[in-house]
C-alpha cells in the first residue's frame, strides 16, 4: 500500500456505480470529417467539444453519453439552433477531443498523458470552487479518434474520468428507492423539488433571447422534516447549511441519474461525493439520484444514496498533487477495456457516400500542398465544351476530378466505332448504330461517374466561316449561333475542343464579346497548343477579377497591349479547311498519348487562371521567365498553383514542353475591337456577311492591308516564290495543321 | 456530222444492247480498305483489278458484272486460292481502279480522260491482235472510287467502254432464239459445241496444279452444214476461215451473254463486233450469243444475231486515232448516268465494325506521319500494368488508343466512391457497396469499351519490403510473389503504377531478372516522374533487341554502363512508407491533371522504345541534347516515335518538363547484379529474407558500407546536422515524396 493510501473501513458496503456507455451519431463522424478536412488537417491540437447525458428516463436503458453534431459548438462558427426542446432535457458537459493523424498514431496515443491532464483539470476546479459554480465541470470526458475518411471507419475511445478517493465511498446504510428511503409524501416532495429545479432553468430564456442556462445535474436540497423541500444550487452550500441548521432541516445532495439499475447509481455521482467530501469537510451525506419516467421526475425511480466518506490524510493524492482516476470506456468486447470503431459506409446513401468521399480527396489538396487553393471558386466554375471528341473527353474528366460540377458539352456528331478508344467517355454500346449524339453520350457518362455531376449535352453545329450555306442551312446556322451566343453568356470559361480550325472562329469572338475566358487546345501528329486566350479588347467588367480585387484602373476602354488569341497570328481569314480533306486530315490523326496529355493541360490551365486573383487578366509567364500583363509586383505572377502561362506548346518526339507568349493583335479576325464591336451592334447580320465571306473579314479589319503591304514588301525583296498569301502566316497552327480531336 | 462518221443504213435496225450492272461484294469494299491503309495510303495512281461476269444462267436476271475480294489479285501478294468453283463460270476481265482521296476528288474526277486511256487500250489491243489471243482485254472496264473509311461509306462509278464504230451495227435478221433461227438440231450441235467449250478449259488444269487458262467468254465455231460444230479460239480466224471455204461450212462467232433478254444481247458483244469489223474486215457475222439454263448451256435461251458491220472509212476514228466510247452506268436513279455510293455500316456486324475503325485510325498514323511505324509490334506487345488506380487506368487507356491487345491488370484494392472521379476505367456502380475488385473492374471496363481487347484483372497484393508479414500472411506473400513473377515472364513491358515507394521494389527486380521493359510513372501533387528502366544487369538476351538486330557483341555478361532503375538513386533500401500515413498520403493527393499526363508519357515512352530498334538497349537523350548508351550513330538516337527519354519529369507549376538520364548504381538493392543474381537463384528463399528485414538487403548489395562512408566522410566534414543517413538519398524522390496513385 502507497503512502497516504487508506483502506475502506470493512463493515461497509463499498458504493459501485454504472459506468456510462457512449453513443456517437453519425452527425458527429460527418462534423468530425468536414471538420479534419477544412480546418483541421493535419493538426493533432486537443479539441475542446461537448458531450451530453441525461437523467435515466425508460427502465432497462443503460446510461448513455451522447456526442453529435453540436459536439463541436465550441470550436464552430454559430451554427443552426440545434433542436432546443430535446436538448433540454439533457446536461452538457465539456470535454476534450484528440484526433490523429493515422492508425498508428491512434494505437500509441498516451492515454495516460491525456488523463493526467483532465484529472488536473478536475481537480484544479474542484478545489478553486469553479465546480461548485459550473458543476458540469465535474464531468469532463475525454476522447480520442482516428477518421479513416476513406473508408468512413471512424476508430474511437472514450474515458470518463472519475477521481479515486484515498479509500472507496461506502454506504452508511443500503440504498432504497427514494420512496422506501423516505416514505411516499416526503419523497414525493423532494421529487417535486427536483422537477421544479428542471423546470424553472427551462423557463428563464436570456433577456437577448438565447435559451437561459440550462439547469445543472447536482444542486442542493433543503428538506424541513415533513414540510416543504427547496433546491438551490451547489455553490449555495454555506448559505444552506446554515439554514439548514436554523431551520433544523437536512441538506441532500441530488444529481440527475442516468443510470436505470434499482441497485447501483450512475457515474456522474462519483466526482460529486469527492467534491463534498473535498471542498466541504463532510464524512456522511444523503443523496437524492434523480431520475425520470417519460418526462417529470419519478419519485419511484429514484434512488436514495446515503454516502460515507473516506477520510482524507493530509497528501493523500501526493506524489502528482492530484487523484488519478479511472474511467476508459469497455470496448467491443464486455468488459474488456479498448475503442471501438464506427464503420458508416454501409449505412450512408451511396450517392451521399460518394460525395462525400470526392470532396474528401479535393479538400485533401488543402492539407498541405495548397493550403490557399480556393477550391470553392474553381468547383463552382460553370464549364462550356465545344467538342466532345478525344479533347472533350479528356477536358471533361480532368474538370470531374477538379470537382467542376457544371459542363455542358457541344457537339454534333454521333459516337463512332472508333471513338471509344480513344474518346474517354464513350464505350462500344454508344457506337452500335451510330445512333447516340456524343453530346449526349458524354454528359450521361459524367452523371454515370459521378451522379451529382451537372452535365448537360447540346447536339449543335458551331457556324464556320467560309462553309457555304444553303438558305435552309443559313437559318438553322442563325439558331445554332444564338444558341452558341446563350451558352457562352450563361458559362464561366469556354473551351475550344474542335477539329478544325475554322470552328474556334464564332466561339472565340463569343467569348471576347461576353468577356469570358477561353481555352484552346490543338492537336497535330505529335505536338499539341494548350492556349488561354487574352482578356476581350473592351473591357465592360465581365469575369475579370476576383470580387473585390483592384482592377487597377482598367475601366470600359480598349486594351492596346494584352495576350492574343488563337487566331491573333494569323494575317488570313479563317476559311473551311475541310474542303478536299483526305481521310487522315478528316479523322486528325494523333499520337494517343496526346489529347489525355493536352486535354489535362488545357484544365489546369484553367484551374490557374481561376485561381489567379487576377483572374483573366492574369499577368503570363515564358520558359525564360519573361512575364507580360500585370501591373503589380512579383507577387502577382502566380496564383496559389503556379505562374500561369499562354500558350503551352508540347511535342512527344523528344518529351518537350515551352511556355510561349504571343501578344494580341490589333487587326485579329477573331478578337480584336473592331469585330466584336461589330459583333455586338450587328449580331447576326455581321455573323451572316462574316461565315459567307471570309475575306470581308480580312477588309474589315485591315489586314487585306496587311496582306498587300506584305505582298509588296515580298516583292520589293524579289522574294516572288512566296506566292500565296497563306503562306506568309506566321502561326505554326498555321504551318503545322493543328487539328483537334 | 463530223467527218469519219457513217450514218446508218436507213433500211436495217439498230442492234442494241443491255448494259452491264455492277455488283460489288463487301469482300472487294473490306479488301480496298485494307489496301488503302496498309499500301495505297495517299497514292491515287491506277491500279489494275479483276472483274468478273458470267453467261446468263437464269430467266429474268439482270446483266451482273461483279468485282469481289479476288478483284485484287493482279496486286496483293499470292493469297489464299478463291473457291475455283464458282469461279470457273465466270469471265475474268481486266480493269483499272482509281482510288480517290476526298469525295470532292471524286466529284472532279477526270473521267473523259480515264475512258481515254481505257479506249486507247482496247483499240490497240484490237489493232494489234492481243485480243484475238486474249479476247478479255475486249472487256476492260474502269472504275474510280473514294472509301469514307470513317463511315464504311463507298462511292463508285464505272464504265463498261464499248467502242463506236462509226455507225451502229445494224441486224441483217431480226433477233431470234437458236432454236428458231437454225432449227432444233443444228441448234443443239451447236449449244453442244459451246458447252464442251467450256467443258474443255475447265478440265485442263497446268502441270504445275494450279487451274488451267480459263475458256474465253469469245469464240468461233465452224458449222458444216446438217452435221458437225466445232469450236476454235478467236486468233484462229484465218485457219476456221480456210477451213470453212474448204469444207463449205460457216463461221460463226459466239460469245458468251451476260443478258437475259429474249430480244437484245448483253454488253459483251460490243468489242467483238468491231474487232471483227476491223481486224477481218466483214461485213456480216453470225452470232450465237451463249447463255445457260442453271448450268449447261441452253439452246433454247441462246440468241442468234445476224449482224451487219458499218463500213469503215479512212481516217474515221480520227482525230484521236480512236474510238469514242460509251459505257459509263447509270447511277440510282434510273436511265440517269452517275457514281453509287455503298453504305455498309448497317450490313457489318458491330464487333467487326468497331475492330475495322480502330485498325483504320491507327493505320492512318503511317500515312503521312510515321510511314515507318511498326504498329504491329506495338499492337501485339503484352502489357502487365501493376496498379489500377488513376495511373493504371490512364495508361490503360492510352494502350487501348495505341492498339495495344494484351493487358494484364494487377490491383489488391477495390473500387472506392473517391474513385471513378479521378480513375476513368470505373463508374459509380462499380463503388458502390465497395464490392467490385479494382483490377476485374478495370479489365470489364477495357472490354465495355472495345470488345476486341484481350483485358484480365487480378486481385493480388504486391509483396512489400519492410511490411511485418504473420506466418500465415508469409505464405500468401510466397503465393503472390510466385504468381507475379509469372506474370513478368508471360508479359513483355511491366508499368510500375503503385501508390507506394516499396511496392515497387519486387516488380523492378523481377523486370530485371526476366529482362522485361519496366516503365514506372509516380506523381506528387503537383509533379511526376515517367521513367523506363535501364536493361537488366546482366543480359540473357531477352527481349533486348528486334529480331534479327545485331545486338554489338554483348553477351552474357554483366554491363557495368547502363541506365537505372527506379531505387538505383537511393543509398536506403525501400522500407514500410504507410506506416503512420496520415490521410493525405494514403490516398496520395495530387492535382487531377497530373494522372492523365503521366500516364499518357509512361505509354508514348513504352511506344518510343518499342519502335527503337535497339528495343530497351536504346540510347537514352536528356533535354540537352547529351546522349547515354547505344554503340551506334547518331542515327541510333531516334525511335520512329522520335528520341527516347530515359527520366521525364514534368510539373503543374509553371508547365515545365525535362528528360534527364540516371546511371545504373552498382549497389542497386532492386537491379544491381548481385540481387538479381540471388533471386534467380534462392527465389522465395531470398525475397523472405528481403521483405521481412531490408537491412539485410541493404548489407547484400554493400549500401551499408556506403552509408558509413558517407557517414564518415560527414563527421569530418564536420556536417553533423546531416544526422539521419535517409536524408543522404540523392533521389528527388526520396526529397519530394514521390506516389503513385
Amino acid at each position: 500500500m502507497q503512502p497516504g493510501t487508506v483502506s475502506p473501513e470493512p463493515d461497509r458496503q463499498i458504493l459501485r456505480y454504472v459506468p456510462f456507455q457512449s453513443k456517437v451519431t453519425q452527425g458527429f463522424w460527418q462534423g468530425l470529417s468536414d471538420l479534419k478536412l477544412e480546418t483541421l488537417r493535419l493538426s493533432e491540437d486537443p479539441l475542446d467539444i461537448l458531450g451530453y447525458f441525461a437523467p435515466s428516463n425508460y427502465e432497462n436503458l443503460s446510461p448513455q453519453f451522447q456526442i453529435d453534431d453540436e459536439s463541436f459548438r465550441p470550436i464552430l462558427p454559430a451554427s443552426d439552433t440545434p433542436a432546443e426542446a430535446a436538448r433540454r432535457a439533457q446536461h452538457e458537459v465539456p470535454g476534450t477531443l484528440h484526433n490523429l493523424n493515422s492508425i498508428e498514431r491512434f494505437a500509441a496515443f498516451d492515454k495516460q498523458a491525456a488523463q493526467r491532464a483532465v484529472n488536473q483539470q478536475i481537480w484544479q476546479d474542484i478545489r478553486s470552487g469553479a465546480a461548485e459554480a459550473h458543476p458540469q465541470l465535474l464531468q469532463r470526458f475525454l476522447l480520442f479518434t482516428f477518421a479513416d475518411l476513406k473508408q468512413f471507419k471512424y476508430h474511437y475511445w472514450f474515458a470518463f474520468p472519475a477521481l479515486q478517493p484515498p479509500a472507496p465511498f461506502t454506504l452508511a446504510q443500503p440504498i432504497a428507492s427514494l420512496v422506501n428511503a423516505m416514505g411516499p409524501a416526503v419523497a414525493q416532495q423532494v421529487a417535486a423539488a427536483c422537477q421544479s429545479w428542471r423546470e424553472r432553468a427551462h423557463l428563464q430564456p436570456q433577456s437577448n433571447g438565447s435559451p437561459g442556462e440550462r439547469h445543472s445535474a447536482w444542486l442542493l436540497l433543503l428538506a424541513q422534516d415533513g414540510s416543504h423541500v427547496t433546491h438551490h444550487p451547489l455553490n449555495s452550500w454555506q448559505q444552506v447549511q446554515q439554514e439548514a441548521a436554523r431551520q433544523q432541516a437536512r441538506v441532500l445532495l441530488a444529481c440527475d441519474d442516468p443510470s436505470a439499475s434499482e441497485r447501483f447509481p450512475g457515474w456522474p455521482l462519483r466526482n460529486l461525493l469527492l467534491l463534498a467530501a473535498v471542498r466541504w469537510g463532510i464524512q456522511e451525506v444523503g443523496v437524492v439520484c434523480v431520475r425520470c419516467l417519460r418526462g417529470p421526475v419519478s419519485a419511484q425511480r429514484c434512488l436514495y444514496v446515503h454516502a460515507h466518506m473516506p477520510s482524507l490524510p493530509p497528501g493523500w493524492c501526493e506524489p502528482d498533487g492530484c487523484p488519478s482516476s479511472i474511467g476508459w470506456e469497455v470496448g467491443p468486447v464486455p468488459g474488456k477495456l479498448g475503442p471501438r470503431v464506427a464503420e458508416l459506409a454501409s449505412s450512408m446513401d451511396p450517392h451521399a457516400l460518394a460525395q462525400s468521399a470526392v470532396n474528401l480527396n479535393l479538400g485533401l489538396m488543402r492539407w498541405r500542398a495548397a493550403p490557399a487553393l480556393d477550391l470553392e471558386r474553381l468547383t463552382a466554375t460553370r464549364c462550356l465544351l465545344l467538342g466532345a471528341g478525344t479533347l472533350g473527353c479528356a477536358v471533361a474528366r480532368t474538370l470531374l476530378g477538379w470537382g467542376v460540377n457544371s459542363m455542358t458539352l457541344v457537339d454534333s456528331g454521333r459516337v463512332a466505332y472508333s471513338n471509344p478508344v480513344r474518346q474517354s467517355l464513350f464505350t462500344f454500346e454508344d457506337s452500335r448504330g451510330g445512333a447516340t449524339p456524343k453530346a449526349q453520350a458524354a454528359a450521361d457518362s459524367l452523371r454515370c461517374i459521378y451522379p451529382h455531376v451537372e452535365a448537360e449535352g447540346r447536339q449543335l453545329t458551331v457556324p464556320m466561316p467560309g462553309h457555304p450555306l444553303t438558305p435552309a442551312e443559313l437559318s438553322q446556322a442563325e439558331a445554332d449561333a444564338a444558341e452558341l451566343d446563350a451558352l457562352v453568356a450563361a458559362c464561366d470559361v469556354v473551351f475550344l475542343l474542335m477539329d478544325t480550325r475554322e470552328a474556334r472562329w464564332l466561339p472565340t469572338l463569343l467569348a471576347a464579346a461576353h468577356g469570358k475566358l477561353a481555352i484552346n487546345a490543338a492537336l497535330a501528329f505529335d505536338s499539341f497548343l494548350v492556349m488561354r486566350h487574352g482578356p476581350p479588347p473592351i473591357d465592360a467588367g465581365f469575369m475579370t477579377s476576383r470580387e473585390g480585387h483592384p482592377r487597377s484602373g482598367r475601366g470600359h476602354s480598349a486594351q492596346p497591349h494584352r495576350l492574343g488569341c488563337y487566331f491573333c497570328s494569323d494575317v488570313v481569314a479563317p476559311v473551311d479547311s475541310t474542303v478536299d480533306r483526305p481521310l487522315d486530315q478528316m479523322c486528325t490523326v494523333a499520337r494517343p498519348g496526346l489529347a489525355p496529355i493536352a486535354g489535362a493541360l488545357a484544365v489546369e490551365v484553367m484551374a490557374a487562371v481561376v485561381q489567379h486573383p487576377a483572374g483573366i487578366h492574369a499577368p503570363a509567364l515564358d520558359t525564360s521567365g519573361t512575364r507580360f500583363g500585370g501591373s503589380g509586383g512579383p507577387e502577382e505572377e502566380c496564383s496559389v498553383l503556379g505562374p500561369v502561362p499562354h500558350r503551352v506548346h508540347g511535342r512527344l518526339s523528344g518529351f518537350t514542353q515551352h511556355c510561349l507568349i504571343g501578344q494580341a493583335f490589333s487587326q485579329c479576325t477573331a478578337c480584336s475591337a473592331c469585330v466584336v464591336e461589330r459583333y455586338k451592334q450587328e449580331g447576326w447580320g455581321f455573323l451572316q456577311h462574316a461565315l459567307q465571306d471570309p475575306k470581308w473579314l480580312e477588309d474589315l479589319t485591315g489586314l487585306t492591308e496587311v496582306q498587300q503591304q506584305a505582298a509588296a514588301a515580298a516583292e520589293r525583296m524579289d522574294l516572288n516564290r512566296v506566292g500565296s498569301l497563306g503562306s506568309l502566316a506566321a502561326s505554326d497552327e498555321g504551318s503545322e495543321g493543328w487539328n483537334a480531336l
